[in-house]
């Protein structure tokens, strides 16, 4: 790997869940007001949870063309019918599904997102990189103030992270060369595959992620990332902005 | 065409070059700026009609699959490359054509562009939906600070309006229906394509896009449309924004 230049970087591509937003807190909540308005009990928590987890095997499923190429808000759809019954919440009308669902367009940023954004925006071209679709991006963005340059998602090109194409498409379209693009995730298998494509790289750690006290299985172990930062305010004092 | 009720308007699409942009005297100042350090004279209006006016045959022969997919940075750039000797514009290095092929990324808004899109994004989801390239509409949303909620572009499509896929697209990644999207434009043609796609429209026409006296060839004829503003901060009126 080429030493890395901060100076060098035009452009920086986020992951989305996980890394810009809780995703936990925001989906257990609206589970949690869903169980209350039917007088059920949840594990909310547990449930968003169950939800996450149940998005990697389908949007591999997706990605390995088994099921024709379907979007982050229909293979979340497919995943809450399955959970409803599960969880015993219901019965649950198609229009509050649909509500429920939209859950993952009401996330709230982690705290230090908004300034470390704000101060990125003054020197880089921002841009989401996310297998959230547009739609969903778009909502999170205007409802929590996130100030995108651009709102790029796996959608706009029927292929998911972690497929190179993403990472290559992403670059391209912001009219850089792949090491002029820094990629920022939580998580060190997207960076991997970032880094595979020949972008730059910005691990993020989010411990909350999963809840106080549930690590993430997606580990570190031997990978080496160009930056490490605590968060997004410091992400944006070690490139200099 | 079913009555129009601007209360189901959730989006609106826009056209960008004449319509958000005043492409002729961007173009112009940087083609007279480049011609001043050369020390010749150029006609330097004349020259971005000229290039205006290459890029539909350009685009067309890319439509119709006669040369390979082509983004519009590309496009103007083979343009540019024949107005240079024609106009007397040289020697030009291959960096200063670049640099002045990126002129179509630092046009300035019409005046009433920036309150009426600041208005409008307050109750509606707002984008690009424009010909020009991601990295072009990045660009120029950056330098003249246009709102964008989201950077819609044919590049992501590989597809050029007025082809219908174009609009319905759009539609499709915002999350709405056609006609819950309106299109706003300078040009009759656009929107009457949109208009084949379903979706709703708006006309705001740009009599200064060609220059003082220089009505556009593209006329409204016997179409109808949705909406028809004189700026849009008067189509934030009629939108009750």
């Amino acid at each position: 790997m080429a030493s890395f230049d901060p100076t060098q970087i035009r452009a920086l591509v986020f992951d989305v869940f996980g890394t810009v937003v809780d995703w936990r807190s925001g989906v257990a909540r609206d589970v949690a007001a869903l169980a209350a308005s039917k007088g059920v009990r949840v594990d909310a928590p547990a449930f968003a949870d169950a939800w996450r987890e149940g998005y990697r095997p389908a949007m591999d499923r997706a990605r390995r063309g088994e099921i024709a190429w379907t979007n982050i808000d229909g293979l979340h759809r497919s995943i809450l019918d399955e959970l409803l019954p599960r969880f015993g919440l219901g019965p649950v009308s198609n229009e509050e599904a649909d509500v429920l669902n939209r859950s993952w367009h009401r996330l709230d940023p982690w705290p230090d997102v908004l300034s470390g954004l704000h101060a990125l925006r003054t020197r880089f071209v921002i841009s989401t990189l996310s297998n959230g679709n547009v739609a969903l991006l778009v909502n999170m963005a205007k409802r929590a103030g996130l100030p995108w340059d651009c709102v790029l998602s796996a959608e706009m090109f029927q292929k998911y992270k972690p497929d190179p194409e993403v990472y290559s498409t992403a670059a391209q379209l912001l009219g850089f060369a792949p090491q002029q693009v820094l990629m920022v995730a939580a998580h060190p298998s997207d960076l991997a595959a970032a880094q595979g494509s020949g972008l730059r790289t910005a691990y993020v750690p989010r411990p909350l992620e999963y809840g106080a006290g549930e690590p993430s299985a997606d580990r570190v172990g031997e990978r080496v990332f160009d930056i490490v930062a605590s968060d997004f305010v410091e992400l944006a004092k070690q490139l200099n902005t």
